[in-house]
């Protein structure tokens, strides 16, 4: 079965869990907005990636991480997207939550997203439970305090903030999560793993800050520009975009360099080099060329 | 050692994780101002009381599970007193988080203490693995959907609310939560433990409503009479004062008899009972003697 095929399966599957007769239906409505259509679920296929790599042998665990980690992003989405943050008012080219629902439900389903992503790992842990505890630790820690999402958001209210351990934080430590977490879900040792996943998700970050710099917002389905209205920190506009593009190339250099010696390394550099440049913005592939 | 002493350590352990260096400070004082000095306790020390009616043979797992309770508690009163719920300016006798850290914050720390709850979950489950996934299953169950406490707040948006399942899920759902949590921490079927849960909630209810009714708001630590500024149903104005703690009486008797054939059912009894008289409003328990 494809990657895409069981992310939305797993996905699904939580969410008819979370919808079961008895669910307030608009809140069943909001959730579901979250989640579909898909995004670029790119945190789940890198969870599922390095689950291969490491020889997967129980695939009901490794769809299970997937989806969870699916969930917590699609969490923090919501809840970044709420007035008191972004106050974002389109996401993946639709209505956000609290556009479409209302402050009060994107509050709830985002507390919603974060609690089924756990019990989605719990089910799906049912035919492996000893792998249970260091799953639930290792995702727990890429979304929470001291150093996951919700910590790297939260630099954003510091007067002090270090610029370092806000971009680590905010995007680099659910990447981190979802390469652990693969390597978990297949009964290896998540550590070695967690290099990856912060190269890819600085990777991402840049490439993130080049869309919100140069990109329609069309293209990219929420509103572009935003660093600066906001007056975030993005990596485009301090290096210029040949400087970002530059940092984006040894960055997934570094990924590539850092996948620890596994059954399956080969594949995965070569998906890990050919899904860097899917995420870049056309003229930019066309430029870096 | 005492519930007490065991309560606040746990918590303590969890707010030290999250606090570790690297944290953003202003977060985890959020946190620590959700979570410290103590509220009443009351869902935790239910866990801790039923898992030893049960016999309870880990301790440390019977920890985590009360402290996971009290974590979520927290995040629900700091995401329910948020502008977009209830604005509420004050909580246990201080300012509300946001009102004290600001809405950024104040949604970042809930989130933060639900990721916690779990976290704590599996930390303490390390001596007992095998109880994680159950303990994890019933702990989410009563806070998320479909029925849990996220989805009893969300009938409050919802155009055809049924009165029965808001009130079960926004109160009833944790209460049962902490029983069955107490029955599963200890080794034990958590399944009959629902009703007692459910009761005391329900009950717990009651003595809410008439607080909101009745009691100086200097004495419950928040604003009264805000049930009726918000529109929200009250059982002591739908039945009267009298009748409302006659309902009480009932709603604690049956909880009393609901509890299941153990080796502690008598001292547990017993406890439940004298709970139950400590909550009212001090001029309610001389009118009701």
């Amino acid at each position: 079965m494809d990657a895409t095929t069981r992310i939305e399966r797993a996905l699904a599957t939580a969410m008819a869990h979370a919808g079961a007769p008895g669910c307030p239906p608009r809140l069943a409505a909001a959730v579901r907005h979250a989640l579909f259509p898909p995004g670029s679920r790119l945190r789940p296929r890198l969870c599922l990636a390095v689950a291969a790599a490491c020889g997967e042998d129980r695939p009901g665990v490794t769809d299970a991480a997937a989806a969870a980690v699916e969930l917590l992003h699609c969490a923090s989405l919501v809840h970044d997207d709420l007035p008191c943050f972004d106050d974002a008012p389109t996401r993946r080219g639709k209505p956000s939550v609290h556009r479409a629902f209302g402050e009060p439900l994107a509050v709830l389903a985002g507390d919603a997203l974060i609690v089924l992503a756990f019990e989605t790992l719990a089910r799906g842990a049912v035919e492996a439970p000893q792998r249970l505890p260091a799953l639930l630790l290792t995702i727990g820690r890429s979304v929470g305090m001291p150093c996951g999402i919700a910590a790297g958001q939260a630099w954003e209210s510091e007067p002090d903030a270090v610029l370092a351990d806000y971009q680590r934080a905010k995007t680099g430590a659910l990447f981190a999560g979802a390469t652990m977490a693969g390597a978990a879900a297949a009964g290896a040792d998540p550590l070695p793993w967690r290099r990856l996943g912060e190269a890819l998700g600085e990777a991402y970050q840049v490439v993130d800050d080049l869309r919100d710099l140069t990109a329609a917002a069309e293209e990219v389905g929420k509103p572009t520009g935003r660093d600066a209205v906001l007056g975030r920190p993005n990596a485009a506009v301090q290096l210029g975009i040949d400087g970002a593009v530059r940092r984006l190339d040894e960055l997934v250099a570094g990924a590539v360099d850092s996948i620890p010696s596994c059954p399956g390394a080969a594949e995965l550099r070569a998906m890990v080099r050919v899904q860097a440049q899917r995420f870049l913005p056309k003229e930019l592939v066309q430029r870096a060329a």
